[in-house]
Order: structure tokens, then C-alpha cells, then sequence
């Protein structure tokens, strides 16, 4: 199932996409008479903490939906999936050996892989939609660089999760840019918060493929693109530490929640560690896609104060 | 006004503390007839997010709380103010001096002074009562260490902020206690964020002071006693970046809103610093006093999986 939230006369609605088209569940579910659906036709969030039981009554709407109400996926606004996430977006960094490599490289220091993930946060105020304009304020960065990853969504929490358990947690996939203001990030001796979580930096989407239509995300792959020029190009399979292992560690310590984002770290290609560095500036264009789940499509754009 | 959050037959609700007693908001208010303030019954976000209206509500309600009505509040299971924040929690690092020197001796690093705030973040799954116990899973970390900081509450979000306007963005005050993982936060080239956000290692509270009633908070007296010793003592004079440089920096590009909390920073005297280090264990007892606030009192508390 591809499961979206759409803007609709001013609200956020829940939406399975269905190749071109896309049905509004609570519509839908109303017009047929089938209740709540276990909570699912209050949002994204609901509908994941609703577990097995709403996920099903969801897809019987979307199977049972009359020609006539379905909408032009091309007509309807997308929004972040999960546009307004209970707490902030986990990320991986360096979790790509290229990628890890360029960037020691670009920033002067010795080049070795983690021996741990390196997990940090972007606050919950940079998540966008898929489609979404990212705020360029000179003023704030001129270094804003991309990072195509693969997000993986939690459906059930918990904590202590073994590796072997880790994929019965994870309820869907979407596509997350892990927009980054580098001179931020990289003032000397401070934490990267800060160039992570500039307001909007974090296109979503453009749906979430939930984990019994994408069973296998080990080999998936990315693209980068920047002007229609592939920027990144590589593959699932190259994360140093894999999905259950980001699980494993994180929830060692750390109660995992449903509807918990976790970016799962990007490949070589970024901006900054190329040879001149490149950055974003007011109308690039930017696409973030990942096969098997979908594309994003953002264009930077100036703003004052 | 000193605004609480406690527990009373299995739920949350929001208190005003007068003295030794306790005024539960909502029954009051609806004793008295006078609705639901501006939504604030529904508790501390609500009466945050209700601006001036709300706030003002709130005291009227309890300037009249009839004497049968208040509770004693030895009486009362006090909850953290904000239970469940929605965001992880601000927190900025090395933003006393002699705490950052200790620090950065401690990891064999050159000693300088941070040129800008050093902002990472605590999950929200951290946040517990001011009287809770912490957990302590060895098999996670046997490096736990202290942290006492005082913790501002926005009131009126924004971005932007100037420095002179900054204090009009503050709602209250709070005590906080950043609880650390050394071990975890120290491995070499990672960021701090995982060994800051064990489960349940932000204790908080006891209540929120408004900031009408602590006008100023530069110079307040903080302390952190283990077993009754002080580790801990210094007063908010000597922060580096005071609170309207914070909401300056931090608010450059991340959009502030109501009810977020930012977590100052902590003076010298930590355990991770001291020689020999010192860490926390079972049985040991924390306590985090804030001068014009009040005192956290937690115990150190061996967890099983």
C-alpha cells in the first residue's frame, strides 16, 4: 500500500495512492458507511499507531472505492507524509563508506568508518512535502548541500529491539532529503544540529510504501539529482550499518515510538566534498528519488525576512 | 505563578502551586464555573499555546480556589511539567566556561571557548518527573553521569529573534537535569545526541516559575548534590551565551514555538570530568537545585530487561 497526507479545502487528509490516482480514505469510508477505521481516518499517525487492524480496514476502503471518487494523483497536493512528527527525525550520518570517506576528506580529517552510528536529530520543524519550496536565506547559510536517504518509518515501538526482530518494527518506506547548511554543521568543535534542522530542510515523501509492498529494501536505489544533473547514485545495499542494525543500537537505549522517522544516512556525491564544493542556490531544482518508492521535487527558493 | 503538571487518578492534570498546597486547575475551575480558560484545563501546552489570556485564567482560578479545594502538595505525584514536549528537548552544550575547559581537558582536546552555541538535542521519550528514578541498564552504559541546568520555556514562538526582544519569547522557567551516557556520548567522532536521550534521563520540574514572577533569571544559584555532596555550584552569571544570544541563535533558523524547551547548559563539577571520573550508580541519589525555582530528587535505579 502507498500511503499519503494530502492538503484538501484548507486540511490534511489521508490518502492510498492507486497507480494515478488517489482515494481520500475518510471520504471514502464514510460514503461506504465503514467507521473510523480502528482511528485511521484522523492521519498518518493514527492510522500506523492503529497497527495491523487499521492498516487492513485502510486497505479495504481503498480495494472497495467507487470509480467516482477517486482523485487525479496529478490534481491533489501532497504534504510530508507525516507532516507534523511527534518528536524529531532520527538521522544517520556517514553510514555510506564513500560518503563517509569525501566527507572526513572535505573536512580534513583522517579517513576511517565508524565503528558505531553516528545518530543525530533534524528538528521536527524542518519536515516539508515532497513538492515543497526549501527556504534559501543568505543570511542564515550559503551552504545549503543535498542528501538523498532512505527513511524508514517504526510501526510497532519498543526498546531492547534484537536485530533478528528489527524488520516486524518497521512499518513503511518514504524518501527523505536531509537538506544541510554546511557552514553551519561544521563550525569547529560544535554539533550538527543546528546545520540539520534550518526550517524546511527536510522534504518527505512523496508517500510512504508500507513494508508488505516493499519486503526487501536492502538493494534499493538512490538518485540525486540537481538541475537534471545526477549528483548521487548508489544503492541500499552500500549502508555500513543496515536496518536492523540502526534499530538494534538505537533502541538500546532509546524507546522507539510509532510513527518514529529514522533517515537512514546518504551516499557519496554531496556538494560539499566535491572538487570545488558546490551548493544550492535560489532556483535549483532538486530531486531525491528512490526506486520502488518514489521521487522528490524541490525547488530552492530566496527568502527575506 | 508556579504551574505544575500531576497525576491524579491515572491522568495528568495541571496544578498551581500556592505555598505547601496544590490548586487542581480544571475542578476548580469548573466548581467555580469558569469554563476552560481559554483551553488551558486541558493542561501545561494548552495554557502555554493560550498566550496571555490563558495564563491570566489560570491565576484568576487560583487566586479563588476555596481552601476546601486546595491540595497538600507533600500529597501530590508530581509529573515534569511538559510530560510529553513536542519536540525533542534544546540543549546546548559547554556553555559555562569552567565546564567547558573541564570538559574539554577530560577528552584530551585543546582548551577554547565555543566561538557560537553548541546546540544537539535530548529525545522526548527522556523527559520524567522532578522525583522520578532514572534508570541504570549496564548493559547500556556504566558511564551516567549529572548535568544541572536551567531550562527555559517559550511562550510565544518565532523566528528571527532579536537578542532585545528575545525575554518577551520566555514563558518560564524549570530545572533540568541532562543526564549523560559518557561512554556513549564520547565514542570518537560521534555526535553526543544518543548518549544524551536514555529513556527517562531528563528529569524536570518541579513546576514552571512564569517569567512575571522570576524577572531575572542572570544570576540565579544552581546546585547538584549526589548522596547529599556537592558536585555542583556555580549561578547562571556565568553562562557564556545567555538566554537572549540562545533564542537569537537557535531562532536564526529553526522556527521557536510555544512550549519548547532549551535546556542552558551546566557548570563546572561534573563526574565524567573530575580525577578520578566519577559516575552514578544504583542506589545514589541526584539532586538539582535551582535558587527562585525549587529542587529535583531522583534516584539512580537498576533496570533488568
Amino acid at each position: 500500500m502507498r500511503v499519503a497526507t494530502f492538503r484538501s479545502g484548507g486540511n490534511l487528509r489521508l490518502g492510498v495512492v492507486q497507480g494515478e490516482q488517489m482515494v481520500d480514505v475518510a471520504l471514502v469510508a464514510d460514503r461506504l458507511g465503514m467507521g473510523d477505521l480502528a482511528g485511521a481516518t484522523s492521519g498518518m499517525l493514527a492510522l500506523i499507531a492503529g497497527g495491523d487492524e487499521a492498516s487492513q480496514a485502510v486497505a479495504d476502503v481503498a480495494a472497495r472505492a467507487p470509480a467516482d471518487a477517486l482523485l487525479p494523483l496529478a490534481t491533489v497536493e501532497l504534504a510530508a507524509p507525516i507532516p507534523r512528527p511527534r518528536k524529531n527525525v532520527f538521522c544517520v550520518g556517514r553510514n555510506y563508506a564513500e560518503h563517509a570517506a569525501e566527507s572526513l576528506r572535505a573536512i580534513g580529517q583522517e579517513v576511517k568508518l565508524p565503528e558505531f552510528p553516528n545518530i543525530f536529530t533534524k528538528a521536527v520543524t524542518t519536515v516539508t512535502g515532497p513538492y515543497s519550496d526549501i527556504p534559501f536565506d543568505a543570511a542564515v547559510s550559503e551552504q545549503i548541500d543535498w542528501e538523498v536517504e532512505l527513511g524508514v518509518i517504526i510501526g510497532t515501538g519498543g526498546r531492547h529491539i534484537a536485530r533478528e526482530d528489527a524488520m516486524r518494527h518497521v512499518w513503511g518506506y518514504t524518501v527523505v532529503n536531509d537538506v544541510s547548511a554546511r557552514d553551519i554543521q561544521h563550525r569547529p568543535g560544535l554539533q550538527w544540529f543546528l546545520g540539520k534542522s534550518l526550517d524546511g530542510s527536510c522534504p518527505m515523501g512523496p508517500w510512504i510504501v508500507t513494508a508488505d509492498e516493499l519486503t526487501d529494501p536492502t538493494n534499493l536505489r538512490l538518485r540525486l539529482l540537481v538541475n537534471g544533473v545526477v549528483k548521487q547514485d548508489d544503492t541500499t545495499a552500500h549502508m555500513l550499518f543496515d536496518i536492523p542494525a540502526l534499530l538494534a543500537e538505537l533502541s538500546r537505549g532509546v524507546t522507539l515510538e510509532p510513527g518514529d522517522i529514522i533517515a537512514t544516512g546518504t551516499p557519496a556525491g554531496v556538494g560539499f566534498a566535491r572538487t570545488p564544493p558546490e551548493f544550492l542556490r535560489p532556483g535549483d531544482v532538486l530531486e531525491s528519488e528512490i526506486a520502488g518508492i518514489g521521487a522528490l521535487r524541490n525547488r530552492i527558493v530566496a527568502v527575506g525576512r
